[in-house]
């Protein structure tokens, strides 16, 4: 028997969601949800029907997790809390500071519906989340660092947009290496973020734009790059949609920390992920505590979860007894 | 109030864990047992006693958790099945093969006695052991690798003892950077233990030795290095007192795998580690494990666990809504 997901939003997160369900076999796509038009959209997977978001109510009894796609600043503060009456549930929330509150919120519905909601599944938050828990509580008394990057930021290539005379753009975070050199070294530097990053924007100008002026709007925008080293390179449309089409991203979470009597062994953890497909990856991880939300109920529990409360087990299609046997 | 744990066996297991307990102030060392004459022992905690270890179960109302520090090999088969049924335990049972015989063992033992025993806990098995979990979960179909080192093998080092004519000896292991990058780079190489690892070694031989013949009897050593890239170094005593006591070791976990409808997208994640002290960092895993064994046992669990099986915050001593704000 297979667990029967369903997919609220289908955008690029939805269809990496799409694409990791025919990755794991025991998982099976069973509908998806859009609020445009059904009719205007084509699945990968045949025989699969689109509905619109608001039969999704309708369908619950055919769907064991509905894992919801939309975004965190509009969709999912009350796609999440609303879904999770009915069905088991998984999102990626991200907006860090708003975690608690949505929380509590999916909790109370899930409570009341008897479901599992998963909440802010991903990489950051997420596996990151993760590492910065399981590296304090191993070493107490360390220091932690993020770092992200190399990767495309949605945000600051929006903020480039924005600009008169930019037709398009790119903007990727990379890691400073020295940064990440004095991190591993134990040395326990304090570095702001911007310490930490650099900037690097692809830049499509309007014809006959004025590139020094662009360049200038684009270095000295407060927030996004004032603060940065910023490197913008001018290109061609053909370029950028040659050379820049993907979405990666990754990071590194390291937790440095001291052990001994007197504190006399330090030590390093290091977590790294490089990704072609920022969005592919999430759903990914989504769609492995789609499986741990479904399990988890089938045990009787329900309420709000983050990847902090699931043990680790319940994420993998194989019994305790093989994992055991072949992992440990 | 305070979880008061137990050492059995003081070795330099026992020892790291001691130290690791100072670091955390929710824990505190109630008591060590050891087979050896209990006068004879010293502890760097004051006040706190050493008992002959048959005296361990008359102490098991002071005791929330015991955690175990003897060898996989002869103390703990017996030992953890033994102390499970009147206290909660972690141990870090670490040959691969017997793991499933001992958790069954531990498990019957743990359930009759109402307690939680968590065996295997550690870096390998134990966060090596999670990580090639998380990775297989999220990216099916992929591949994982795992190197050890740069770090001390002791059963390495013993064999070369063991050679006539050598006084003393240290044996590092270590990872082949060219297989670690073509790892790193998605290629999915077939690769050995042999193909990832060389063997370095550090001799002191005994006076008017023939060191070319233990030269020769250490690189042709069927098992253990007959395989390997193996490079011996002779060295006087006192250079290996000061310049190899400590005892590091380390490794990396990579998965690597692919996502989207054609697996057109890569992935790499990847995990390492660089210990100045295996069995510090080792004690301080199972430290934080044995948080989690009492707090699972105070909400009515019983039975063995491993690391897969605990939930991560089990481990912090942090509520969950102090986690959800800060980490994730």
């Amino acid at each position: 028997m297979t667990i029967k997901i369903g997919i609220a939003g289908y955008g690029n997160l939805g269809k990496g969601v799409e694409c990791a369900i025919r990755h794991n076999p025991d998982l099976e796509l069973s509908a998806v949800f859009t609020r445009r038009d059904p009719e205007s959209i084509t699945l990968l997977t045949p025989g699969v029907n689109v509905y619109p978001m608001e039969e999704a109510i309708s369908k619950k009894d055919s769907i064991d997790v509905m894992i919801l796609c939309g975004g965190s600043a509009v969709d999912l503060p009350v796609q999440t809390p609303l879904l999770a009456r009915h069905f088991n549930v998984v999102d990626s929330f991200d907006t860090h500071a708003r975690i608690p509150q949505h929380f509590e919120a999916v909790d109370e519905a899930a409570k009341e519906g008897n479901k599992v909601g998963i909440i802010s599944v991903g990489w950051d938050p997420g596996m990151f989340s993760l590492n910065r828990l399981y590296g304090e509580s191993i070493l107490p008394g360390g220091h932690d660092y993020t770092f992200w990057g190399r990767g495309v930021s949605q945000g600051h290539s929006d903020a480039i947009r924005r600009i008169e005379g930019v037709k398009d753009a790119r903007q990727y975070t990379i890691p400073v290496e020295e940064a990440l050199e004095a991190v591993r070294s134990g040395k326990n530097p304090e570095l702001t973020t911007r310490d930490k990053h650099t900037r690097e924007c692809f830049v499509v100008a309007e014809e006959n734009a004025d590139l020094n002026r662009i360049r200038e709007e684009i270095i000295s925008m407060p927030n996004y790059f004032a603060d940065y080293d910023t490197t913008v390179h001018f290109i061609s449309e053909e370029e950028l949609h040659r050379d820049h089409r993907g979405i990666p991203h990754g990071g590194f979470v390291i937790r440095t920390g001291n052990t001994g009597w007197e504190d006399e062994n330090s030590h390093v953890i290091e977590y790294s992920l490089k990704l072609d497909s920022n969005p592919e990856f999430t759903a990914s991880v989504l769609t492995a505590y789609a499986r741990a939300a479904y399990r988890l109920n089938q045990e009787g529990q329900s309420g709000c979860k983050t990847v902090l409360d699931v043990a680790p087990a319940y994420l993998s299609a194989f019994s305790g007894k093989e994992l055991r046997g072949r992992l440990l």
